[in-house]
């Protein structure tokens, strides 16, 4: 029996409430096929669109009408976490009836801890939120210094953040617990709620987010998972991906990622963070694998006959 | 040692994130005392303000900006806790942390289960949401002729949903297992996401509010405390309240809270469903107490000191 944390895309969940419903219902299979083969799993998720979609609701109606306040992007992923976690935990349920499988299911609301040091927080980079004008952005970063704004792909202006490392889970024992009673645990929703430790020791929520990936590596390594399945839209990492010479790998070692992360073959918004996830999480300890593979080969990826395995 | 579920109102948690935050962590010390008396405890608390924020926010949206969906109420409802339940944790674990108490703390998103043949689904009681103008809201009753509507306190018109009893929580496992593990529990947010049970024993989501007082007494019931706590903004439950001969209840047998419910003593959206719910849970079993108090004097009612406590 392996303990498995398996991260799933934002973008592999929808746009609108019933797409998200109906596109979880259709992964759930997949995901209870790995629990029927006899596996701990730890469920993370990626917020994208959701929490792109969250802050965008908050970002129009507060200036529509007062009595709706302007929401930081912590208290944003915290509620997508719930959305989202909803309807996962709904899914699972489900497909854990019709496997006649004994498992419950529970969302573990999880902060996910990083360093106030971090040089992201020089360089914001991720955007989210509203699209503005020019002009309007200009008067925006004048009334609030701190605030960063740029062009996005011809849309209009919009707020950066930055994407920080995830160092540790603070629901850490939470997870243990529940996985210790045979519960499939959804946990570090969105990349996790960002929170840096105060001067005492207590969590303090910052506005950033933080690559579900790479906390959902941070999370397989502190849960002692023997596993991290990153599940996407594609059945392999390539090499050479779109051209003539395109050719999937079934397995990578990390030296050889190193290799192809240099020579640029993964891109830089869609495989490079699942490859650089990857390898943190193999090189974490001694055994550790990782596998990248299509969210609806995931039983067939655990049996080695689909995905991409990751090894030290 | 006793078991105590705790029912926060969601009037008590502030209109904005900012507020919110420094309410909860002006309770926390309150909350955390009942623990440090050496008992267990679950709390569950209203989102009234906060729901009411979400649905708006994403009403208005929706209406400006296509990349906004309508969010039914149940995900506002789930995404109120992760909201709420973030901020909880974040006070509890700073005041569990001061205090220097080995307790951990975790939100259950919580679904609670209703009768899909509950009356109030045939008669919408509870306003929610955006308000609109008269012609407004009668072209969207005739575009929807389940929608219903209705004036509220002359601030314009506004949907009505059904606020049906709960019979039983989903996540109840869940819940026990954490407790059992030295976890303070925040359970059952908003009186939790209203779901109906299908021809095959699924749970689906379902347009509808739960009163949160009557989702903790059924919360109290199926995990088998000792106590219910309702903290709100005053000592004690009051007869004749407002009036020159206003009383104070150190003491409220059932017997003696249906005959002032009978003669009217309650105010129907205020104390009324507390009295309702402290009644219910006190009779679901041998030995139950409920107390309803005031949030800041929690620790002295546990002590008899305050409070107005409920026998059979």
């Amino acid at each position: 029996m392996a303990r498995i944390v398996i991260a799933l895309g934002g973008n592999a969940l929808g746009n609108t409430p019933e797409e998200q419903q109906s596109m979880i219902e259709a992964a759930c299979p997949a995901l209870v096929g790995l629990i029927s083969q006899g596996h701990e799993i730890i469920i993370s998720h990626g917020n994208g669109p959701q929490v792109g979609m969250i802050n965008l609701a908050f970002d129009i109606a507060a200036r529509e009408n007062k009595k709706v306040s302007p929401m930081p992007l912590q208290e944003c992923t915290a509620m997508s976490q719930g959305y989202i976690g909803y309807h996962l935990q709904k899914g699972i349920s489900r497909e854990l009836r019709v496997q006649k499988m004994p498992w419950q299911v529970a969302t573990v609301i999880t902060q996910v801890v990083v360093d106030p040091l971090d040089p992201a927080f020089q360089n914001p980079t991720k955007p989210i939120g509203a699209f503005y004008d020019e002009a309007v952005a200009e008067q925006m970063m004048q009334a609030d210094p701190k605030l960063r704004m740029k062009e996005d792909s011809g849309r209009g202006w919009r707020r950066l953040v930055p994407s920080p490392k995830p160092i540790d889970i603070a629901e850490r024992k939470s997870i243990l617990n529940l996985l210790d009673n045979e519960y499939i645990v959804i946990a570090c929703g969105g990349g996790g709620i960002p929170v840096v430790r105060d001067e005492r020791g207590d969590y303090c929520g910052v506005p950033a987010v933080i690559d579900k990936d790479f906390a959902s590596a941070k999370l397989a390594e502190v849960v002692g998972a023997d596993y991290l399945f990153i599940l996407t839209a594609v059945d392999h990492v390539c090499v050479n991906f779109g051209q003539p010479d395109q050719k999937e790998l079934k397995t990578m070692s990390t030296g050889e990622a190193d290799m192809y992360i240099q020579s640029g073959q993964f891109g830089a918004g869609s495989m490079l963070p699942k490859v650089e996830a990857a390898v943190s999480f193999v090189r974490s300890g001694w055994g550790k694998r990782a596998v990248i593979a299509s969210l609806d080969q995931a039983p067939q990826a655990m049996r080695n006959e689909s995905g991409t395995l990751i090894t030290l």
